[in-house]
């Protein structure tokens, strides 16, 4: 199961007046407590939110819907990814969502006239009832990262990003169910860029698979869980990482929450615990880059819930 | 007093190892409810904020700075700005804080290594106390928009976006002293983009001026006027908006927070409210395009005081 980086660019000609090309901005010497300036890919200003909503209309636009619309189970990125691709293309979208969601979510996933059921304390029963669904109807399905065409959807993050970046010696990329990271190891596989997987102590499916040597089930428990916690990743993005991943490494949950942090007060960027993950690694020290080593980071979830902006600034 | 594309070229050649080339970003037909697409100059993630970083290194870079150092009354992104071009060049800064400036913010600028002094009830007095001290030690003093390096520095944002997005027909920017306004004016003078002056209509110190046809005192009383308070606009940038603004329109605060509102859920982009008031005259209709002109609108400040980011994003 390998995927070329002519299917990626076939995928981004089929995507790319639907989805926003996200900028990249190179952070500034010293930036972070850096001594090197690197390239941030600002990928949580796609549309939805995520880099999901790649994938999503990928899926959609490579086959044919049925009268019945999608159907997702899900209260974060990819429900809100879904929602979106099957607005923007006028699909009929229902999204089952977990009883535990945040509100702010549902309503976000709403906004896109999606039909949200809220039903099922947990993940797995919505998941649960909208196969039921999805049976019954004849919906489909998109699944959030063990899928071509979703891993086909995420790698035109890379494809953008390496035109404006064309020299990174280093991707550093967040992993989940391992779709996103999937996609751009595929389309930098065989060139001087090296792909590095980043994932929470609590929330690392990949690592758990490389050392297992296949996929294997791990506990969840990160502050990042909400967007990147797959109890197991997929094996197509497993098998993918096995061959193109230069490295695994891991970050503490407080590192993430520091490089949260730093990203807003240092360069105004808000994003969720999963879209700092992977600038933690290179705060924190748990990955260590050689001496002038070209570093890119994938801002990948702008997701968070923002309770509050508070207009007091003061002074001319 | 006008200024030539040229002096603004040589100010980008002067600050550009310095600043961050801030990107942009197309928003994506359908967003913020418009029937089209908008380019969005990303200058809120100029280091310290905003874009009177630009503005600051220009002037630093350009005179000779005494042992005293520099000086400046500001709790807000003109301080900002300050502390932190005189931080990156190794100059003394001290900045007079007013004592009801921001606890958050006054972090900020003490983030850059700024010497800090609250002094005063208010600006006014605080900018005596400033004054008073740089007359005594021979530190320099910038100001914030009534200054010819100034005005080139802050114009060096429209160079960089003019190679980003050539094809602008109408650029959209907020004015508070001018000094923004005035440079990106100055920038595109004689080509076919128009600027367009847009101020609260609680802060509007450049529209009064224009109406009186020279700069004249207003109210302040406006939620950005934080940001975009001056309540007399500078001379320079009176003289050069006379001949080369195109219309000054006026917006409702309400309309400021409902861009900034939507900038957040729809793009996941925090500015604080005057990096939002020149958006906000494009969705509220204050400003009314043509249909196929095509609009670029600079999101010029991010200081927003970000209260709490909760992490409760559920879903897979």
């Amino acid at each position: 199961m390998y995927i070329s980086k002519q299917e990626i660019e076939n995928a981004h000609q089929r995507i790319q007046k639907y989805i926003r090309k996200t900028p990249s901005i190179i952070s500034g010497f010293g930036t972070f407590g850096l001594k090197r300036s690197i390239s941030l890919k600002l990928e949580h200003l796609q549309h939805s939110g995520s880099f999901k909503a790649r994938g999503a209309f990928n899926s959609l636009l490579n086959c044919t819907v049925p009268k019945a619309g999608v159907a997702a189970a899900s209260g974060g990125n990819h429900g809100a990814a879904v929602a979106c691709a099957a607005h923007a293309l006028g699909i009929k979208a229902k999204i089952f969502v977990p009883e535990i969601s945040n509100p702010a979510k549902i309503d976000k996933i709403r906004s896109f006239g999606a039909d949200v059921h809220i039903e099922g304390a947990a993940y797995a029963d919505a998941a649960a009832i909208c196969t039921k669904f999805q049976q019954q109807t004849g919906a489909i399905d998109i699944h959030p990262y063990d899928a071509v065409n979703t891993i086909n959807g995420q790698g035109t993050v890379a494809l953008e990003w390496a035109e404006q970046n064309p020299d990174m010696d280093t991707i550093l990329v967040a992993v989940g169910g391992g779709g996103l990271a999937a996609g751009v190891a595929s389309f930098y596989a065989g060139t001087s860029t090296r792909v590095i997987a980043i994932e929470p102590y609590g929330s690392c499916s990949m690592h758990a698979a490389l050392k297992a040597g296949r996929p294997v089930d791990v506990e969840l428990n990160s502050v990042a869980a909400n967007a990147l916690g797959a109890k197991c990743c997929g094996t197509r993005p497993f098998e993918i990482a096995s061959k193109h991943i230069a490295k695994s490494v891991l970050v503490e949950d407080e590192a993430i929450l520091a490089a949260q942090r730093r990203l807003w007060r240092e360069m105004q960027l808000v994003v969720e615990p999963g879209g700092a993950t992977a600038l933690a690694a290179l705060i924190s020290g748990a990955y260590k880059p050689e001496d002038g080593e070209r570093i890119g980071v994938l801002l990948c979830g702008g997701n968070a819930e923002l309770i509050q902006v508070n207009n007091t600034l003061s002074g001319r």
